[in-house]
């Protein structure tokens, strides 16, 4: 743990109480001058620490900032995804960092934030709009010991881990569109990107990009995409403290995926129905140049859609963009 | 064009009628002490040009060095593999630099060459063996408007591309193993690695990486390989000038990217068929943790292997290790 995340620790722990100067410096082994230094340098971060000669430090308000070493302190514990965690102030797009860590051969789990995107991607490479310190843009490397063909299965997890992260902080009920878009009364809050690598019977690495909007107000959006996309704060009326929900995430996909990956898929696929606004719809979906209307039927044991056709015909389907018919 | 591929055009063109240095300094507008600078960095790279008073530059003899200026002055008209060429003395592997490069954005068609690689890589993870100036080692990127699982179409279309290369500048007649492997008098020549980056219904990018043992001799082979490994020089008794082979197979790679994409795999697969020693033959594959007995019957029009197994049942191979069974 850095100096920093070892402050803000005991900080917390300490509440109202306060720790003082030299206890801290005695804890980390450092001068009491450089205890101040640091608390100097959390103070520029947003962090209000008061100082007073009685009770020495105590922590005030957290700003609403990703603080790499901060956010590890408070994560405990987790299996693979959230091991080692880096936040950007700005990145092309947090996908491209993961890939060039990736390439480079770095251990799965890692997790990258940026507080903004100048290149953040949707899906089919689509544009995805990053603004400054209102939503959590981050990415995540995994290494599953899946099939290439399985792939799928980690989006509708990651689905599952989103909605289920929005709800225990936020007490709203996210649905899922298949495969992987978190929508809150039927306007998208979160898009999930999974992009693989792979030989053909083996995957190299799997990065999985999660957009979630937070804290926009309506004015926030770009005028074209009211009608498609919310936030969460506008539709709870709210602001919610981005590194609680970064948490919550985090330990959500921590959790799925060892489910995934140790078989568990089934259960995470009945959570998914549960939750999905897509089974059971008339829907078209667009794949490429082709476009097949039908009932949403299930979810396979890969994670793909299956779809009855108007000739009753069963079509398997990977990807595409989903309309629901009404 | 460089200077230096200039130059060596000249000399190509004029043989051994020579070219005068006031000559090439007027080609190019630059001084005759700019070309004879050209010249002397030439002869440092191998190639032998002899000056006379009388005649002015011959080009004798050429190394066998990949120079990619020359490489591209010789190349002629390719339609998208070859349009840009680098030659690296020494990399990790050649689909790293190309998966870098892909992430920067760079166009499809670009060819990477290394004389030597320190990590070079083999399917399912293997270490492929890259000894400097012996062999040709390099990738290509592509961006086909394939979906995911088309990408084996690539694999067979490539394994085709390198056989016909090999036998128009060998008269060997390369045999080719499911799904990439080049094979001589029942050993291997070459190696094909395709890596795709993909989201589930769409291809960002495809690195092929090929690595073809061209010059070795029975010594420069790792003794445990001597079974299953051999050379272009050990088949056909004689060493082949890479420049030579690296044009064939450009060549060859261009003209069956440029059939898979506009719908042609069926003539491809067909070439492939004639050229299998797979096919019809008793095999196992395994793939992972499983392994499937059969005959392979067929080639499916994504490029899948179709195995009959035991109990008549057609299974359909993506991937794994093929061995024949005698």
């Amino acid at each position: 743990m850095t100096h920093d995340a070892t402050i803000l620790t005991h900080l917390r722990r300490v509440a109202d109480t306060g720790v003082s100067g030299a206890a801290l410096a005695s804890i980390l082994g450092v001068s009491r001058a450089a205890v101040w230094a640091r608390i100097e340098e959390l103070r520029r971060l947003g962090y209000e620490i008061e100082a007073s000669p009685h009770r020495g430090y105590v922590l005030r308000a957290v700003p609403d900032v990703l603080h790499a070493d901060d956010l590890l302190a408070r994560l405990g514990k987790i299996r693979i995804i959230g091991r080692d965690l880096r936040v950007f102030h700005e990145t092309t797009s947090t996908n491209d960092v993961i890939e060039r860590l990736a390439i480079d051969g770095v251990a799965e789990g890692i997790l990258v934030f940026a507080e903004t995107q100048t290149a953040g991607r949707g899906r089919l490479g689509r544009h995805w709009i990053s603004p400054p310190g209102l939503g959590l843009w981050f990415s995540v490397l995994l290494r599953p010991k899946l099939s290439p063909m399985a792939t799928t299965q980690l989006t509708v997890a990651s689905a599952v881990a989103v909605a289920r992260a929005i709800e225990s902080q936020t007490q709203l009920k996210p649905q899922i569109k298949w495969p992987n878009d978190i929508i809150l009364n039927g306007r998208k809050v979160c898009g999930i990107l999974t992009e693989l690598s792979a030989e053909m019977d083996r995957i190299r690495y799997v990065t999985l990009g999660i957009g979630l909007d937070v804290n926009q107000t309506r004015d926030d959006l770009p005028p074209e995409l009211l009608a498609i996309a919310t936030s969460l704060r506008i539709e709870s009326g709210r602001t919610h403290p981005r590194a609680n929900l970064a948490l919550a995430l985090i330990h959500e996909l921590d959790e799925v995926y060892h489910r995934v990956n140790s078989g568990g898929f089934a259960r995470i696929s009945d959570d998914w129905a549960s939750r999905c606004n897509t089974l059971g719809e008339r829907i078209r979906v667009r794949s490429g140049d082709r476009t097949i209307r039908g009932t949403a039927e299930a979810l396979d044991d890969e994670g793909a859609l299956l779809l009855r056709t108007e000739h009753g015909r069963l079509e398997r389907i990977l990807g595409g963009d989903v309309t629901i018919e009404k």
